[in-house]
């Protein structure tokens, strides 16, 4: 057997006890993660040399940590996004103190993945604001009726808001049912942009089971939603991209973090800059949610720096997409946000816009205030 | 608007400073959950009486450590998993300290999944084995042809294996095409079952994106595959229902722990008793695998005994399904191994079956004569 030679690889943070430990740990990934065997029994020759792992550098960062770089053949992922996740971080997700920090993809690998289909140019025009930050909220809280879901979605759109999605908990409750309420919501926002020349978008939370999402995604789109949210942890990943690849849906797709958080809060897991950044773009989000640094979550600012940097690095023909940071949004925390994400941010604004008064038309044109000045 | 008054109630333990901030964690939780809204501008009446979440009990484990039940009306689920998983643990994944112990489930609720098609006693009459710990094994390495990996197949199956599936990091490729290693293992199975009079059984695995996983599920049963495995942190959970619950493929599916440890690991996540028992269940698994206790991960003996209640405990008409727990089989550890899980188990050996000795044949009957102690 012949293989291309190409090859991909991942960078691991490695907790170890010492040096050796680390060295050890990364030996081991190599084998883990491809051929599952003892290495004593591994073929000499084909299996040996192309598919084990291969350490291509290691790095110690102080006594108990290393930075290991390991570099499979291109061919073990099959050009699956599953498969390439599963050489990745597969079993050794279930080993504690590795971290999936970055992925180095090869062209030939990236070359399956048609990644996000608007990115940032793409939703900017869509949303005909070239250059300044843009805003984003959902429609809340859950036991509302269509009905009133649908006045605050005219309410948010009247005041200026860019998107105007679903609350990620807002499925297909007897409350509000999903048809019901997308019809009514796209609806709204489309009066409110008649009435206000603008040009605010309804995005409708498709996350369900797999022939579900995409019923749900071609009625969304028939009633006149601009965009789909989804979340990947919870629908599979191949799903969100599905949603993105398919040319008879054809819009914009916000990723949501529900479900997933425990991949970037333990010693091991998946980096922020991968999961947020890397992993969205490569199953075809356009925007990413994530809780803000300052908020009531517990990301840190670094983390932040690194999503805005996994959204917007070089990763071939893969867009670059939007992050969005929500919640803790003030008009003293964004001089700091924009000092993060630069104007390239859609800052994700929930509670916070109920809070600031009586008139959430107000708040809206309040909070719409604050990033104009950015233009 | 009135809801049944059905109420589902998931089991939290969640880490906090002092008693005073775990009750407070768990107070956030219930808004956290369902209304995402600040607690004081949550109207009053059905959404504050019925759809923000309730603390049911909260029982302090030590200074820094609570058990908390919160209920929610069975309607916020929608009767949809994925919707049931993001209540229970959609935005709080993102928050530390927070782990899902138990999901006590409504009858309502439960009525929206079938569970697993063969469970324990069906898996049992299908391999013709109603008494006996089973044996799993995996045909291995990466790299070896779809020729070599039938032959494999062929020996283990004249050795007494049960249950003979791909590795996991076997999907599609081009050194041994799903298609062309399906067929060959399939039939080399039934060629051994034949000179054997035994019921081994070979099963595929099918993970990949969902239309690629269904038309992969098809092409095996077609070839004579009578069991699918799939890794369901890779694919999305509902892509493993939809398999089990589809009539016109009615395999056994056998759960795949690969890229989902990491909500295991971590002081918050899911604990072992509800990945790998109680949502396994619910998303159709017969048999949900992990690493045993003692072997090459870091499983306790306690987890391992969790994870074995999830999988029996009483859950409503949804089926017991099999632990499978892999890694660390030896003539020593089948004692202890067996006070843990009693017959109802299924051995996964994999590396270990081929260092044993150079005979793979003799090594499975080895293998096999060691659970047949226990008939």
């Amino acid at each position: 057997m012949r293989l291309s030679g190409e090859r991909f690889s991942v960078l691991y943070r490695i907790i170890g006890q010492d040096a050796g430990d680390c060295y050890a740990k990364a030996q081991d990934i190599c084998y883990e993660q491809t051929v599952e065997f003892p290495p004593e029994l591994v073929p000499a020759g084909f299996i040996m040399d192309e598919i084990v792992g291969r350490i291509e550098s290691c790095q110690q960062i102080n006594q108990t940590c290393c930075l290991a770089e390991i570099s499979y053949a291109a061919e073990t992922a099959a050009g699956e996004l599953t498969q390439l996740l599963n050489v990745a971080f597969g079993n050794i997700s279930i080993k504690p103190g590795i971290m999936v920090e970055r992925l180095n993809l090869s062209p030939l690998l990236l070359s399956n993945f048609q990644g996000p289909r608007f990115g940032r140019s793409g939703l900017r025009q869509l949303l005909q604001a070239p250059n300044r930050p843009l805003l984003h909220t959902a429609l809340k809280p859950m036991g509302l009726s269509a009905g009133e879901l649908a006045k605050m979605a005219y309410q948010c759109a009247i005041g200026g808001i860019d998107i105007i999605k679903d609350d990620h908990g807002l499925t297909d409750q007897c409350f509000a049912p999903f048809d019901e309420r997308v019809k009514r919501c796209a609806e709204a926002v489309a009066t409110a942009n008649i009435e206000t020349k603008g040009n605010s978008i309804y995005v409708a939370n498709v996350t369900a089971e797999p022939q579900e999402t995409v019923r749900r995604a071609r009625l969304a789109k028939e009633a006149g939603a601009q965009g789909l949210m989804i979340a990947p942890a919870l629908t599979g990943l191949e799903v969100m991209r599905n949603l993105a690849d398919d040319p008879t849906i054809a819009l914009p797709v916000i990723c949501h973090p529900a479900f997933g958080g425990s991949y970037v809060l333990g010693s091991g897991g998946i980096s922020h800059y991968v999961l947020y950044g890397q992993i969205a773009r490569l199953a075809g989000a356009d925007a990413s949610i994530y809780p803000n640094f300052g908020g009531r979550f517990s990301f840190s600012r670094e983390e932040c720096v690194n999503i805005a940097l996994g959204t917007g690095e070089e990763m071939g023909h893969i867009k670059k997409i939007f992050p969005s940071p929500g919640g803790g949004m003030s008009l003293n925390s964004i001089p700091d946000s924009i000092e993060v994400y630069g104007n390239d941010v859609i800052f994700l604004i929930g509670g916070g816009l109920f809070r600031h008064g009586p008139d959430l038309v107000e708040n809206c044109r309040y909070f719409r205030g604050l990033i104009d000045n950015y233009s």
